[in-house]
């Protein structure tokens, strides 16, 4: 077996790993990320990592560099899954990066800094509805009041991270120094549908888009789908969707702006009655935050409009905003640089969706490599990556370490 | 206490005759409609009306003609009700009858007809999941079929009714012969906001509207929020919107057409998940059944267009269709007549409601009276109607057997 075969099937063995027969579900310190991070484990001491788990259930395998003191260069990406997940998302770019210092540890091959391959205990955030545990407890932002979190089951996420081998009282222990990081690379599914598009194998994610989420209602008046004539009417889903069309004009012409309604809740929600309220979600993305705003604002503005004149009452409540965060420069041309060795072209794209990278950003430089995904379907079973873009995954990021001690050397 | 303050007094006490505690709910055959139809035959029987109970569970008040063999003027409505109802749909009606006869018997006065009094056992069809079972049995079109209906807790309808005092194994019993009927008047709230609009009390029925109810499915493809870019999307909620929309202006700009999407639900249905499918109820009417029909089919292909140029596919599957009911030409006209004596100005307006006199208009010459509702609420405890307006549908309903009878005479 090849390399790229050997992480495919090591991918596919992980998947069925799960925490709910016949799914791959893995949460944060479940059973089945203890079996995962053993299986992970194993695979890390074979590629010639010395391995640990820290005090947020991370689990780090640990290569050295030419000097005993050496900086630290790390790679990685999270080990945990939603619900009736894939078996890419996450754990492609921790098996990517095994195999990088497998290659290194077979020919004996030291780089002038560390190399720290890093599985995340928790991404998805699944078992207590926040996301980036693990990351965030690397740049010190797992908090005390994260920690009384409890899950379905009423379990404190202490408790959880106590029984599953970490130390949720000394969470520094966790925390690393920026002076001692050289940077971050993260490799990942796309999630997306433009490298399939674009016929290439990899992308390089220029940054980790920001993302608003809002909660809008329309109020209008429930009325007998009969008696009511259409001029007397205050109907809230016809707002809505007049609504939904603008979101979605705005969307298409502004470059690189993603905006989708995925919820929506009709009420009273019967077939005879005119809808009265229409709740719904609002996600809007951009990598630049500027972009977003002026898009926020002019679909907020939008809403009021459309509730005026049909004379319904609108309320757009902000539930969520994140600050865009850009992928290093330097070290985004050097993974830029490795690419162009091994495919016709560089394909430069944005994340849409968040990623560890977006938490280490905040004390290391991060660049991220995005592997093709077949339909750019994730989150689901069918999630699938050819062995072809693995390989070339491999050798990029092969290329980008070598590139990457060269230049630390004549720094 | 005026007749009209009574009637107004008598439906509200009625509305707290009720299968919950708290709210206006009265199902067919349930204790609540057992004791409603206690309480209402004892008004019956005070306004000189013979009660019985026919075999379908209506209750029936008999007040003699001039002859023995007179043909029967039916009047009535339903006393059962939608749960958490108001006070006035279906009630007013028996109680207006109730209290016509009654001022004919102070009166000492007879009709060259004899008049019944019918509270409907099920108009609205709660219970059972299906309507007019009380009307259906005197059209006799209550089948055996139907009988074996069960509730939410297995009863059959045939149990149902037996328990209640009905003769199921004698439904014929209930059915009229249209030779014996002079017709069928039907007195109700609007249940729309027209007459309000107008400044008028009452109104003058034209006919029943047709209706047809389709369930619509709009399927594309499910996908991540944040890296699916807008124009490779096959967004079923934006698609759905842009029909949505569509609905609503062929509505607006075809007179006297109401059209109505009351229920919606995305799949999958998270906000950071583009929809996949979104399944959408469509309920259109009109008193006139050929532009339903052009309606129907013009709706139709816009869901294929849109369909069509978003690369989706649309499902469009008729779930129920009525044809309209006319009310009876000669039957009505007498009611304008009354009505033109009592109010500044004659309204004609169609119900967009179906009620027990589209089934009764199978057997008989039907007319309905519509009375002014505040906002044009109904099924729902807000229902509310005037004292004042409940005095002028008085009037004219009496106004309307004395012309009646004066016609019957001469003809």
């Amino acid at each position: 077996m090849t390399d790229a075969q050997i992480i495919y099937q090591r991918a596919r063995q992980l998947s069925r790993i799960a925490d709910e027969p016949g799914r791959t579900t893995r949460l944060f310190a479940s059973p089945a990320m203890r079996a995962a991070n053993r299986l992970v484990a194993g695979w890390m001491r074979e590629a010639g990592l010395k391995t640990r788990l820290d005090a947020a259930g991370n689990l780090i395998g640990y290569y050295p560099g030419q000097t005993p003191n050496a900086k630290v260069l790390l790679l990685g990406s999270h080990l945990d899954t939603v619900r009736d997940a894939g078996a890419f998302d996450g754990p492609l770019g921790v098996l990517l990066a095994i195999a990088c210092v497998a290659k290194l540890h077979q020919a004996r091959r030291r780089l002038p800094f560390a190399l720290e391959v890093i599985g995340f205990s928790d991404e998805e955030g699944v078992r207590y509805q926040t996301t980036y545990l693990g990351s965030k407890a690397l740049i010190g932002k797992l908090t005390r009041r994260e920690l009384q979190l409890r899950d379905a089951d009423g379990v404190t996420l202490a408790k959880a991270l106590a029984a599953f081998g970490g130390k949720p009282e000394n969470l520094r222990s966790a925390r690393k120094a920026a002076r001692n990081l050289v940077g971050y690379l993260e490799t990942h599914i796309e999630q997306g549908p433009v490298l399939e598009r674009e016929h290439l194998s990899v992308g390089v994610v220029t940054a980790i888009a920001g993302q608003a989420r809002a909660r809008v209602t329309f109020q209008g008046e429930a009325g007998h789908a009969g008696t009511v004539p259409m001029a007397l009417r205050r109907d809230a889903l016809t707002a809505a969707a007049a609504w939904i069309q603008a979101v979605e004009q705005l969307a298409r012409r502004t470059p690189g702006l993603m905006a989708t309604v995925g919820q929506l809740q009709v009420g009273p929600g019967a077939g005879n009655v005119i809808p009265g309220q229409v709740q719904l979600s609002l996600d809007v993305r951009h990598a630049r935050d500027g972009v977003r705003a002026v898009a926020w604002r002019r679909l907020q503005q939008l809403a009021q409009k459309i509730a005026r004149q049909r004379h319904l009452r609108v309320q757009f409540k902000m539930m969520h905003s994140a600050a865009a965060v850009a992928c290093a420069r330097e070290f985004t041309q050097t993974l830029a640089q490795a690419v162009q060795k091994h495919q016709p072209r560089v394909l430069r794209l944005p994340s849409g969706a968040g990623h560890d990278a977006a938490v280490m950003a905040a004390i290391t430089p991060v660049a991220m490599l995005f592997v093709r995904c077949r339909r750019g379907i994730s989150h689901h079973p069918a999630e699938s990556v050819r062995v072809a873009d693995i390989a070339i995954a491999l050798r990029v990021m092969t290329d980008f370490l070598v590139r990457q001690g060269r230049k630390h050397e004549s720094a």
